[in-house]
């Protein structure tokens, strides 16, 4: 069977697997992504995954490699990312296999992969994955939208607290500093977002606060996204997002109490979860593999 | 010559008068809005003001009529305006001349003037009339976006200061509780925005710590803008733009210090000036005249 190597680099975990051309997901596995060892080490490691997932393996043909990895992306480099500070690294250097290889953004390929397999009816939606950082598919009429320069998104650096908290991008008060999987984490004392979720879930008094900050912190972004662009349906995906109604419904309540003048927008939990970066990857390989042939 | 009787219905002031086809201003005169004496007198000044300047006058043929109002509005029905307290008037309880009548949303109006006459460039544009109120015309890729609902681009009620100023809209620290022509007056105890700017080049105490605190909201709803839309030029128009340099260039340097990551968009005065939401409600006109052709 025909299929594409698919691999979605996140902060923390990097999922990779095979596509097939209707999306069926036929293998699927996850490995660290060791951020912590630098730039080098993790195109090495991307570049291993990749390589072991493209042996040969009974009854599966890899046509194409598709990288989803975050910060400023072209189809042919990954520009810039603050998570992993590289710049300029072109696609070639993150394979040293024999097949194209296509080269997109991790969250707007969640987007593309959410638009196409999601089941969404509407074409006016926020993809919102919140993992170790946040960043935001803006679909539009249908359509992703990258702005003038391919920025458009980075609703996780919009100044929720203008005299906020500092951020790691070196702003102040921006959402992901409150609501991101790291930001969670860092400010609970814990290892993990799923750690805090879990000390929330206890009882915990310093996880609760911080909690209660995320989502009131996501409350004003997404009151603001929704006044700006009047949204159908919001999306919420990520790590972060397993919590699940944990998160969700405080969300819903508090945007709603934030809007006097217009309704909410529809807030789901992603019906992709996990996979759905992957899956946007091998929407990336898949092109690749038609272009090729 | 053939025009149409344009006119752009503010919070402030009414801007009526005959646009050529070409965008030609032939007659341009304003008008106190009555909006203190509620919709019922509000209307029936509109009224009265479109069948003046209907009035047989040599040399101009109005072949239709051009109405910008706030608020939400569809071509055939004012459905709801905030400042105006109107809720379902219909586009004919507008007029009693016998010309074709188009509605149409100022600011939305006012952007499409000036995507049409202001010499732009870029088709990724913010415009953002700051007059009573702020509401902003979102153009992306060249076109208006309006949105799931057609209520896209209320900037002027995003939450600056999630805790912040109660607003007008029933909100909380709207960019309009600190920005809005409306709220400078009220916050330096002077009758118009034009006074508390006088104030502040007088170094008004008060007045220019209202003014400061009006450029840092705008500052913290721009970098908001430009994070999630990626804008080429954002282009600041209304009464309060009249400022000039005294606006724009501590914004530029505030929006400009907000940003770490990426480089500011381009911000602009309108070259339209006071005219642009009458040339928008001129380009209504033009479109009734020839849909009734």
């Amino acid at each position: 069977m025909y299929c594409v190597v698919a691999l979605d680099v996140g902060g923390t975990t990097m999922k990779g697997g095979f596509v097939a051309q209707d999306g069926t997901v036929l293998h699927f596995e996850r490995r660290v992504t060791p951020r912590a060892e630098g730039a080098d080490r993790v195109i090495a490691a991307i570049s291993a995954f990749v390589s072991e997932l493209s042996r040969p393996r009974a009854g599966l043909r890899p046509l194409a490699v598709g990288l989803a990895v975050p910060g400023l992306v072209t189809p042919t480099h990954a520009v810039f990312s603050a998570a992993f500070g590289w710049r300029d690294v072109p696609a070639s250097a993150f394979t040293e296999v024999d097949l194209p290889v296509a080269l997109g953004h991790d969250v707007r390929s969640a987007g593309e992969a959410e638009l196409a397999y999601g089941g969404h009816s509407s074409g006016d939606v926020l993809f919102l994955p919140i993992g170790t950082g946040i960043a935001g598919a803006v679909v539009l009429s249908g359509s992703l939208y990258g702005g003038a320069g391919g920025w458009a998104g980075q609703i996780g650096h919009i100044p929720v607290h203008p005299d906020g908290l500092p951020c790691g991008c070196g702003q102040r008060g921006c959402l992901a500093a409150y609501a991101s999987g790291g930001a969670l984490a860092a400010r609970c004392g814990v290892p993990s977002a799923s750690e805090a979720a879990r000390r929330v879930a206890e009882g915990d008094e310093r996880a609760v606060r911080v909690w209660d900050e995320a989502v009131g912190a996501l409350a004003a972004g997404l009151a603001t996204y929704t006044l700006l662009l009047d949204p159908a349906v919001i999306v919420i995906g990520g790590g972060v997002s397993q919590a699940g109604e944990a998160l969700l419904s405080p969300l819903r309540e508090r945007l709603s109490a934030r809007l006097s003048f217009r309704r909410p927008p529809e807030i789901l939990a992603s019906a992709l979860g996990a996979q759905a970066g992957m899956l946007g990857a091998g929407l990336l390989g898949w092109r690749a593999a038609s272009t090729a042939g």
